[in-house]
């Protein structure tokens, strides 16, 4: 039982580097867990390390059957969308009443596809995906963008609020999964903005270090500036945990959702083919550190602490 | 007599909302002024007021004959030309080792030529410009971004201190003026890409008050962001005190030097076409924030807090 | 019988502008016809009017059923499908051998993937787009850009050769619909640098019907110099037949194509926000002339023939 | 003498590829020349070449002394205002009523404050840049873009039209340097979104000499699609003569042009930003075709004539 005495029947779907530590805050918490994953073993094994209260099962129609919210991680929204209608899915298991809690990035056209089907059994919705990553996870300090009813949202609340204490609420459904796509894109536009001034500085002479301190000081400071510039590309590391791929894929989802809504925003559409340009020269597997690493490349000058020599005019040095 | 004992000579010209307040903390420090303002009344009231160790002068050359140490804070590197070379000019008052310290905003390539021509005649000089605007100014909090040789640094140090205790070196001569064209471009890149996320996101149907708390709590935090946003634009007040001209033409040095150095900035060289349209749209005098509204007019959609209805796709609505 | 004494049992669905003079060549030809339209007054008054060797029926079932060869001319690929896939239709009548040729401006997957649903029942299916317009149907010269294998081109091409004389074969299907799309984004993308160039040109005093001319006689000649500028812009006309919103949803169907296989094309990214923002200036049922509206108004300066006087510098007129 | 009975005292100054051909054809209309080059034997070679009327001078001083018109074909506007203000230049020499030509590629506000300085000794001054290359120029096919007085061009059009039939009258002076800029430009926008397109058909699987097959037929035609693809990019030889620094330079001049009178042109703007990159690495002396090899290598694929297999999406093939 949790501090405010109402434990609730929870199964939790997806059981990765997110979902892992997130079940377990619930569990914590008091509430009654219902666990599945695709690899079976490790749900079996999460369940066994948790005790009391929580049980596995092989398929999402049995987390189903068992559970009065049930909350997803899952990769994208087609695997979503699978684990819900699939013959063994979450669909044939949920009972009138039940919510479905989706914390995945998925697309919100196909949330509100899944939301509108199963809506005509009863079913309601939330989309609820976080930012916080691994660590915001574990720490319980998760960022909540929900999208769908007040009335669901307060029925999650007190579950949200086990894995972080912010909880927005940004609209009806589906605008949460926009606002983590559009969250991401801008700090794609940030970070490739800010890319660009430290290489055309570097090469006139510029010391990045300065500069970034700079910018720390004043109007160009940014979440970026703040904490992956220095750790990331002074340090020559390039190791963002943010895979370069999944946030190319979501300035894809921005920007379809931009002109499916009619509007015009030329700087996310020119990113987003300056963003693939660069996947296309990182590779799969990439950190979102390689778009900084592209633009040096395309310009033949890395962002190193320490002045660079101010290159000639019309010179011929290339990358 | 300052704190460390040393009393310098100091020359200021250029006595408006951010000089008057400069002048003032360097007088207090006990450092000898010779004021100078092309409006000859304000610079005599100002001496005035300061009383002792404080005395205006009608020419450039006037305050170079007296000092050891000038300070522009002028409009722009012409004007800053024109009071270091004009007939009355600080060229022809400046002894061998004086030093010359330009905190106004100038293209960094004038002030090359600038510092050039001066070192033939032993004169040195260093770009100074600040961060802060006249709050700055007025709390000697200013940030100073300086570009030239070392040495000339430390002399200047002690008397930028008076001012603002933030002293960043970002290069050779030239680098500071660089440095607030680049700062001020990655801010206006950044402002763009947020009022992209937050029209689209608006259309599609969240809440800008919530789109900007998730912001400020996640990835796409940015100065913009945490005091631009909320104050100036869901306030509908449109009134941030920085002109779109100004960051404008800042943007354009930014370019410039970029192509001088060939640095090819994409995401930058769309954002001065916007800026532009944006500005022939607003008319003269208007703030950064009217950005904001021309992306807003573009799309025919206004970012005020509450969940729009979500924009039925094909609709025929206009701006 | 036509010249090579072949007459084919022929099937088209869509008889507007393009479909009515479509049909009437293949009947000229010898061909054996089965008409039908939404509109089933059209086409039995156009099989009426053709006499002998034309039929018109109420499904396109029924034209299935009596056609070895059946042509569609319809808006768009969802047409394409309701006419192939809905309960009377084409499907559940075409034999195995026969041959869907669709001249539509259809979306390149949804026409694999009706090909793919059609190929399991033993029908082929060519995409054959066209250009020309409604004056190209009716001179029988219209251009087809083919996509599909090559014998059925070969199956199909005595038929479209009654219609025009040029046949270009571009590789599997869907890759007809595909060149559709490119060549209209190249077109969208050559009046909007025309238009930019004109602009720029005439706000510092150039004639814009001398850059035209010398436009024609030199490097930056094209289809849009040549036949849409003077007669549609220079005669401040606007009126090109072809509809801004067609325009923007091939540069879309384009810019799709583009990331599903991975082709980073700033230019045609930027592009399409560009269009996408006329597009909203200009209202349902515009030009494509409209887009060249949008660039002069965003600039305060129309394109008209003479020279204007060149705008002092920091001037501050506006749109 | 000249069909038209009038021999006129013509100076000739830069005697390339481009000014041989010119100076000759001016010879054999009958006109009266003096020749300079700042490789003196090449002058000398030149008259003695031509015989009588012809004669070679060491200065553009001793050029202005004999001449009623003095034409120049030099490699920028910065050669050009050397020319007329050394000490050995031709203003010193000019005579009240005298004429200079500039038919080089200037910067417009280079020619004009030429211009300028020229009028206070009653000289006038033309600029007539050419298109058509040196097949143009050995051929007396050029193209002239005229700005400046009409009276002037009319005093130069007779000697214009020995080196070309096709005069163009675009403004006030200056004008002629900015279409050649604004030529160029809209070049090149129009080779980089027909790189473009063919890139995204390339990899859907459309045949790239097909494709430029329709394309010559349809609507994105352009001098582009009907001479440079073939012969230098399908062809593999990327060797077109005219040289991407150059084009770079003059896109350059067209986007400062344009922002000097306030219009706002992203396209152009972007496209700069785009070929500064190809530029990059293409290295110097490398012709226009290597922006199509730029936008190749971004997206790993080559427009060579055939079917490519449609990649997978998602695969792993890079750049």
């Amino acid at each position: 039982m949790n501090d405010s005495g109402n434990s609730v029947a929870v199964g939790f779907i997806g059981l990765g580097v997110m979902g892992t530590p997130m079940s377990s805050h619930l569990h914590r918490a008091g509430h009654r867990l219902t666990l599945h994953d695709r690899d079976h073993a490790a749900a079996h094994a999460l369940a066994a390390r948790l005790g009391g209260n929580a049980v596995a099962v092989d398929t999402p129609l049995e987390v189903a059957r068992r559970s009065d919210v049930v909350i997803t991680m899952l990769p994208n929204g087609d695997v979503v969308r699978d684990v819900v209608f699939d013959e063994s899915g979450l669909a044939a298991g949920l009972r009138r009443g039940a919510l479905l809690v989706d914390t995945s990035s998925s697309e919100p056209w196909l949330t509100r596809e899944t939301a509108t089907q199963l809506s005509e059994q009863g079913v309601a919705m939330l989309d609820a995906p976080v930012s916080g990553a691994q660590w915001g996870a574990e720490a319980a300090q998760l960022v909540f963008m929900v999208g769908g009813a007040s009335a669901d949202l307060e029925t999650a609340r007190p579950l949200l609020a086990c894995m972080g204490p912010s909880i927005f609420h940004l609209g009806p459904l589906g605008c949460g999964h926009a606002m983590k796509c559009i969250n991401n894109l801008i700090t794609a536009l940030t970070l490739t903005a800010t890319a660009e001034g430290l290489v055309m500085g570097k090469r006139f002479g510029l010391d990045p270090q300065a500069m970034l301190e700079v910018m720390n000081a004043s109007t160009s400071m940014s979440w970026i500036s703040r904490t992956h510039i220095e750790s990331r590309i002074l340090s020559r590391k390039f190791d963002d945990p943010f895979k370069l791929e999944l946030m190319l894929k979501d300035m894809g989802i921005a920007n379809e959702l931009a002109r499916d809504v009619q509007v015009s925003a030329p700087l996310a559409a020119l990113g987003q083919a300056l963003w693939l340009a660069a996947s296309r020269a990182a590779g799969p597997g990439a950190s979102i550190s390689e778009l900084v690493r592209w633009v040096e490349r395309q310009n033949g000058c890395e962002i190193t602490p320490g002045h660079a020599p101010a290159p000639v005019k019309g010179s011929d040095e290339r990358a």
